[in-house]
Parts: structure tokens; C-alpha cells; sequence
């Protein structure tokens, strides 16, 4: 049995040795070498779109693909088989530091208008409205995480990690996701809710996956819900937000700005609206990028495979997951 | 008895009745009126350099003064007899939150580079190098708080919040302080320590006072003991960085960046060289300027000072706590 994992990344392959598989390295920009096109499992990281087509029209043996990213839509739109024959594994829990340190990251910059001062650095003028003395805390900004409502959409692994550190700052944090219930401690509510929990957020944070049923999932109607100082973050999926609404709640002042790893397309284009619209700040999709610790769970997925149990990570369609 | 509080911030001075003292609002901008000059208390907070001048020289009943600032540097140069008649308190602890946030938000805005994402955003350009797949806490960058160095110089109340949050994220934290000890489970050592600290911090986060015995306490040598990754935030005060030496670390490259809240002179004088020096960050003294729960702190000590007890954050001048 082969097992093809990806040099785009430092893989300690030592931690994968013991096991009744061979390993083999691959170069994720090039098509698998013919020597290898009989591999069982294929770990991925950063994938070529033209490596992962070839590989699921090539790769016959494929059972199971493991991958390092937290939302693997390049593997789903490749044209593997994930429905019936090959399982597919996502690297969530690899990015929660990450990511969740880049989302606090956005909201102090939110928060602290540190995006704001720089235009004023650029220019060499100090930019005394936004230092001396100041109201604490004003109902109507959102100047720091003490006490400020903040609610995350997608409660998943990110979100978990997210949550003590809003919470160490003063923030009262609730979810959403799918299915509500108290999770880590946190109320998580489910959709049905938004348009009461919406109009009492400062700071909604966006951590949901790339899928249809995510599609504009905040769309005019709910953008029109947040308080006009409210701002909104996302870290999840570029497709998850309406940018054409929320450019519009921006300039119309709506809503308080908008802090955004992801893009409906990435790289956002040259003739977005985002680029200048008030009070956006344009991180180019920087929150994860590094798995962390991916050999330990590549081997405790790799040992529940070879002994035919259930997978972690286990992706299900949004076909198959509804049956 | 006679006590002045300001009418620049909100209080709540309900929670100050109940002492036998007379309470009266008062302007922090223009001289004292004459009928409260013979009052034995002044609580201060943003007066101007003239009111406190006028204070010192005409209120001849004065006996303490409470700050609101943590630095009282205003109170201090303006001339009152601190040294023997005058008790001067500060508001050390009503700026813990408010400032420690704002400097875990430069410490992040370093490490995930926000302020060169916002470069590019206004030329419209996606900056790709800082997005997409990049390596795990290289060592020889400063790109997040996960397993970085970080030392706290000045490891007062502002340090011992901003301690949390710092490890909550996966970074170890240690202090200089005048006396070395363990400090809420930190070591605190002394100055004399700093060569060997200084070349194992990934960041150096200064919160020093401004005294003299801080003026230029980090100077082109200790500068040069950094690593040439290694950013410096500063949120204490400006006097405490030599900023010649700091502007030509930065320029030639021998330290990563430097995060300022406080200048030597604020605002930041328009021929300052920080404002276009690499990897600079300028907040325009930001981090504070909003005390929160003042008034238990001066009901506290209101209450001590009748009682004839020693007051909470008594400020001992240089030259007196050298006795
Ligand atoms: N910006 C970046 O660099 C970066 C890096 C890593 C990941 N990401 C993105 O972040 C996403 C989340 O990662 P994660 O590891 O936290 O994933 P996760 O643990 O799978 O959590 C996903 C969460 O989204 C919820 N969800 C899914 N579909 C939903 C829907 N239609 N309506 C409401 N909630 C829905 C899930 O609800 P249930 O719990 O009820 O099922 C779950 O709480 C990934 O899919 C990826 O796209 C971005
Ligand atoms: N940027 C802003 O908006 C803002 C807002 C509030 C405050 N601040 C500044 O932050 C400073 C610190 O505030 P804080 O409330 O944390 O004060 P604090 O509790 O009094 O702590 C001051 C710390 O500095 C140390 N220190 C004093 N002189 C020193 C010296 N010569 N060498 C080494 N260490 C020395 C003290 O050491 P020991 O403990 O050993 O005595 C103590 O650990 C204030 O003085 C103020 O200037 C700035």
C-alpha cells in the first residue's frame, strides 16, 4: 500500500514510519509519477488545480485523501469520486491557532482603527482624533473587545480556539452553527435566530465553510440587521458573504467596516469595490497557510484506516450528509 | 473638606458621597475658581499645563492630589511640593485593560503584518507574499505570538494584564522590573540581566515609566543585543527609547520593526524620521486615555486619607524613594 504525501510543506515523515504503508514524496505542482499512480492514500497541501484533475482522472486505487487544509474545496472540485470510493479527511484543528489568532488580530485592528492611523503615518500626520483621552466603552463604536458582543458564525474548531481569547479580553461571545446546543461553554444557536441575535452584535465573526449552503449566507436582508457600528469579520469562505451587499452597507454607513481574509475571488480583483470602500481592511486569505502538527493527525487517521474504522475529519457532501 | 474632581470624564461621583468632604466638579482647563482654591483634594485628569500650574501656585490647603493617568507626568512638572506637602496618587490599575489590549493589537499587527497589507490595499494591490501558504514559526521572523519570546520591560499593573493574554496565545513572557523576583508566575529579573535577555526576545514590549531614571533606558546598545527580527512596542512612555538610535536600528535592518504608541515629543513632530523608517508603526498615544472604575479607586483612597492610612499608588519621587 502507498501512501503519496506533498513536499510544500517540512512533513516529519519519521512520525508515519511503523505502519504496513510505504511513503512516498510527490511534488504537488506536477502530475503523480507514473510509479506512483497506484497509491492507495494521497495526503495534500497546496495542490495544483492541474495536479488534482490528473490525479482524479489517473489515480484508480485512490481510496482515501487526507488533506492539510481546514476546507478543501480544491480536492472537491478535482472530480474525485469522494461520493463512493474515495474518502475525504480535511485538515481542520491544523489551522485553529492560526487562524484564530489572525481573527483576533482583525478585530483589534477593527477595534483599535490601527488601519486608520496608517493612512495618517503615510501621509506624516498624526492622527490626534484617534489617541488622547476618549469615552469608554460609547454604545455606538466599537472600540474595544471589553464587553463587546461578538458573534461567530460557523462554530467549528476555529471558533473553539477563538473564543477564550475574546473572552480574556471581556467579550461576551455566542455562535451559530447548524445544530444549536452549548458548546465549550458557549450558546450556539442555530440560523432561525440570526435576526434576533444579529441586532445585538458589535463584532460578527464569519469562520464558515465553502459550500452552497453557505452561499451569501450573509446577504442584504441580515447585513441590515447589524447595528450601524457593527463590524463584521470573516476568516471562512469569501463565498459565505455578498460583497456587492456588503460594499453597499458600507458606503451607505450601515454598517461600522469590514475586515476580510477571504474573497468571493481570490486574488480579489483589481475592479472590486472592496479595495476602497470605507472602512475595509484587505488581508490576501493570510490567517492559516501553516498546518500545524499535520503528522499527528496524518497517523491517527493513517492507523483507523488500515484498521477500518471511521476517519476523523470525515467530509461528508452536502448530498450525501443529508440523507 | 473640600475634593475637585474634573468634569473631562464621566464619573459617577454618587459612589464618592457619603464621606465627610464636599464634592465639586470643577474645569481641567481653566484656573481653579476662587471660591473652591481652598480645597484640600484634586483629582486630576487631562488639565491643562496652565490650570496645573495655577493649582500649584495658588492652593495653599492642597494636600493630596489623585491622577487618573498612570504616568502623572502633567502633575509632576507642574510644580506642586510632592516632594512634602503634597500627596500625589496615581491612577496605576485604571488603565490595565484598555492598554494591554492595544498592545497584544500592535504586538499582532507586527506579526501578521497588517500594516503593509494596508500599503498595498491602498495602491489596490493583492499582496500575495504575505497571503497563501508560508512557513510555520520561522526563526528568524517575528510572525506570531505562538512560541515567541516576549519581553515585558516595566512589569507593572499594565504587564500583569497583558501577561494572559500573551501565553493564552502560546508565547513565553518574561519582565525587567528595578527588583527580580517571580511575579503572578513570571520572572522578573533586573536590568542588569538585560544582555542576556535581550538576544532571546522575539519582542520587546517597553511599559516604563518616564522618569529619569528611564530616559533612554533602550539605547543603541541594547538595540544591538536584539535580534534582527525582533520588534519593539512601546505603550510606556517616549522618553524611555532613544529614538536616534532606535530610527537607525531600523534602518539598517537590525531589528524587525518597532510599534509606538509614545514618542519622545508628541504629537510626533512632522520632521521626525519614525514617520518613514521601515517597519514602523505609529499609534498616536491610543492605548490608554479612558480610565475605567475610577471612582473606587478614589473612594478608596478617600477613605484612607481620612482615616490617616498610607494611600494606594503612592507616587514616590526619585530622589525621595532613594532614601
Ligand atoms: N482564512 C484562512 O486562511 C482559513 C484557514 C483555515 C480554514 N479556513 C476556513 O474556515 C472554515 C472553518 O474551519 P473549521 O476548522 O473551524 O471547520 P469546522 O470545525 O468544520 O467548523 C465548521 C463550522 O461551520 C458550521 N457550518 C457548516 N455549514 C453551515 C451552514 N450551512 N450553516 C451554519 N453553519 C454551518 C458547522 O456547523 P455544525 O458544527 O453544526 O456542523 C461548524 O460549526 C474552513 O471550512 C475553511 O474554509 C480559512
Ligand atoms: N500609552 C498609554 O496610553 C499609556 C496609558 C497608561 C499608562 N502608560 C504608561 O505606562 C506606565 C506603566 O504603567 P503601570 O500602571 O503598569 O505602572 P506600574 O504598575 O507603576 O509599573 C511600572 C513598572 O515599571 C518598573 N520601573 C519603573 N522604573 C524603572 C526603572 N528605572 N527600571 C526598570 N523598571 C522600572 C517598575 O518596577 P518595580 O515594579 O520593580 O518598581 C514597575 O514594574 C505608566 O507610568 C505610564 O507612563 C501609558
Amino acid at each position: 500500500m502507498k501512501l503519496l504525501y506533498p513536499t510544500s510543506l517540512k512533513l516529519d515523515v519519521s512520525s508515519l514510519e511503523g505502519f504496513s504503508v510505504s511513503l512516498h514524496p510527490y511534488d504537488v505542482k506536477q502530475p503523480i509519477p507514473d510509479d506512483l499512480i497506484d497509491a492507495d492514500i494521497l495526503v495534500t497541501w497546496t495542490n495544483s488545480p492541474t495536479n488534482l484533475q490528473d490525479a482524479a482522472a489517473r489515480m484508480k486505487n485512490l481510496r482515501w485523501i487526507q488533506s492539510l487544509a481546514a476546507g478543501p474545496n480544491d480536492v472537491l472540485s478535482a472530480g474525485f469520486d469522494t461520493e463512493n470510493r474515495v474518502a475525504l479527511t480535511t485538515g481542520s484543528g491544523l489551522h485553529d491557532h492560526t487562524v484564530a489568532e489572525h481573527a483576533l488580530g482583525l478585530l483589534l485592528n477593527a477595534a483599535r482603527r490601527f488601519y486608520e492611523m496608517r493612512d495618517y503615518q503615510l501621509q506624516g500626520k498624526w492622527p490626534g482624533h484617534l489617541g488622547g483621552p476618549q469615552p469608554d466603552r460609547p454604545s455606538d463604536r466599537f472600540t474595544t473587545l471589553r464587553d463587546a458582543r461578538v458573534l461567530i458564525w460557523g462554530f467549528g474548531n476555529i471558533a473553539k480556539s477563538l473564543t477564550p481569547h475574546l473572552r480574556g479580553l471581556g467579550a461576551t461571545v455566542r455562535g451559530v452553527a447548524r445544530s444549536p446546543g452549548i458548546r465549550d461553554g458557549v450558546e450556539v444557536v442555530a440560523e432561525e435566530k440570526l435576526p434576533e441575535l444579529l441586532p445585538q452584535t458589535d463584532a460578527l465573526v464569519m469562520i464558515l465553510p465553502g459550500s452552497e449552503s453557505t452561499r451569501h449566507a450573509l446577504h442584504a436582508e441580515r447585513l441590515a440587521l447589524l447595528p450601524n457600528h457593527a463590524w463584521v469579520v470573516n476568516v471562512g469562505r469569501g463565498t459565505s458573504v455578498d460583497e456587492d451587499a456588503l460594499v453597499e452597507a458600507l458606503e451607505k454607513g450601515e454598517i461600522g467596516g469590514a475586515a476580510l481574509d477571504v474573497f468571493e475571488t481570490e486574488p480579489l480583483p483589481e475592479d472590486s469595490k472592496l479595495w476602497k470602500a470605507p472602512n475595509v481592511i484587505v488581508s490576501p486569505h493570510a490567517a492559516g497557510g501553516r498546518p500545524q502538527d499535520a503528522e499527528a493527525l496524518i497517523a491517527y487517521n493513517l492507523r483507523r484506516f488500515l484498521a477500518g474504522q471511521p476517519l476523523k475529519n470525515h467530509h461528508r457532501t452536502e448530498s450525501s450528509s443529508r440523507l
